[in-house]
């Protein structure tokens, strides 16, 4: 059996009861370790928690090796514990679909992700649109594909959920090039940066997908006892210090009702602005308003 | 302390070892009985797992009562317990303003949710929009204001996920208008009612926000033993026997990915007759295709 198990979002006691009764009775642990970390437990925590070893699995593992990582697994149990839910930020349906071909029973363990537990800022769920991810811009690469995306949200009304580029594991070019398995310290991406990028390419489309003045939530280290929320301009979060990462932010879309704002509020730093904000930013993309047909006769 | 812990979706040991450790703490354990329920533990499962009582709160006592709830709460430890996240699908927001304002600690123990456990049918969560909830019609009520949400989504290619209604703990109007403490047994909408509803405004509206041919995926008992998915079109799964309750739907949106599809089409009767369905139905909402600016100076 191949158990995808879901760790949740920060300690090592996120993971479920069943999760964790399924791990301890593996024969192998895999941790998916490039597309996120946990924030408050590190490997030699979980290996001390489910009382064996746990093997870091990088991108290469897990997208090249994963014969490695079933081999043995229609006989014994393996698991492939995923930051989140296994199925929800990343995609490891790729796995799975592996593994069925080669005849391996697969269960799914579901945990909170950011997709979800990003409710707690106070926004409704139901009101978001798709999610963008925002990569590192580099002198030569600066995609904005998710510009559109956006924009698309903003115009049916709905929030946005930007997920912030984390690189575990990269390697320098010169490194790289030289064979040397030499690794650059871990990078976040912080929410003033992604706020930094998100201001350089409205100026650059200029199409008003957002403004600077349109308000967003900045989302830190999420379901970890030091979570925090700010609530902002995109302006003001691209000079805001957010701290330790992870980091996320939405952008707000028009659709923000009454107790959305009132919970909002808590975050902000001065209420009466935010305030002002979401209802001078609600009337982008507002719908005209509704005008009585005409009469088509006149019975004057 | 308040806190809010999510159950997950169906085993009772879906909840995780944190949310364990707060609930056999508190002093009393509420759990919210009305948007949903736990699919493979009763109330009596729960509290042996627990070791002691739970409290069951219906609409009234969270909406009207939550002071009951709070009672204390800043002296002693109290659980509320919400199926799937406690911010999730449904809204909690206003009895942790509630505690706020009381100045009652809350602490959020989040859990996989339908928003995101959904993910395991094989379409991407990040190619969802706004997600809706369909109610039981009756004679006189019959809302579809999801429709134009559905519209809104598919104009910009993303899947919809649908809640489906439950009823529990409901009276029937007489029982209601004498008084009498009657209650008529749980209902859970099907897939198929679900699918005959969207099937009937489609009628009624008739803009083509989707077709009976358009491809959607039944999803039920999303998380149990049990766990099911069927694709197929929206006139197939009206006639669609999906099972015992609890049942979910996707309405599937013109982006859909080969990965996407290929995991899909596990789910067919007819792979090759999905396939088809899945192309013809990304024509609705195409944008035109690119065409060359014309040149401004012709060079010949």
């Amino acid at each position: 059996m191949l158990y995808l198990v879901g760790l949740g979002l920060s300690y090592k006691s996120d993971i479920t009861v069943r999760g964790l009764e399924a791990v301890r009775k593996c024969s192998r642990v895999y941790l998916e370790h490039y597309t996120s970390v946990l924030m408050a437990a590190s490997q030699e925590d979980l290996e001390s928690f489910y009382g064996k070893p746990v093997i870091l699995a990088d991108r290469e593992l897990v997208e090249s090796g994963s014969d490695k990582i079933l081999t043995n697994a229609d006989k014994e149990d393996v698991a492939f514990l995923v930051v989140g839910d296994p199925l929800g930020a990343t995609t490891h349906t790729d796995l799975v679909l592996r593994a069925k071909r080669q005849n391996i029973a697969v269960e799914i363990v579901h945990n909170a992700s950011i997709m979800n537990a990003v409710g707690s800022c106070g926004l409704q769920l139901y009101q978001f649109g798709q999610t963008i991810s925002m990569v590192f811009f580099t002198e030569n690469w600066r995609p904005d594909s998710w510009y559109d995306k956006i924009m698309e949200n903003r115009k049916i009304g709905l929030h946005t959920l930007v997920l912030l580029d984390i690189k575990v594991k990269e390697q320098s070019i010169e490194n790289l090039a030289r064979g040397r398995p030499i690794f650059e310290p871990p990078r976040y991406m912080s929410v003033s940066q992604c706020c930094e990028q998100l201001l350089e390419i409205e100026e650059k489309r200029g199409t008003k997908a957002y403004t600077p003045d349109t308000p967003a939530v900045a989302v830190s280290r999420l379901g970890s006892a030091s979570q925090h929320f700010k609530a902002g301009t995109i302006k003001e979060l691209s000079q805001y210090d957010a701290g330790e990462p992870l980091h996320s932010l939405v952008i707000l879309g028009r659709q923000c009702h009454e107790l959305e704002l009132e919970y909002l509020l808590e975050f902000a730093d001065d209420r009466e602005k935010l305030r002002a904000d979401v209802l001078a930013d609600q009337e982008y993309f507002k719908p005209a308003p509704w005008v009585p047909p005409a009469e088509e006769e006149d019975s004057d």
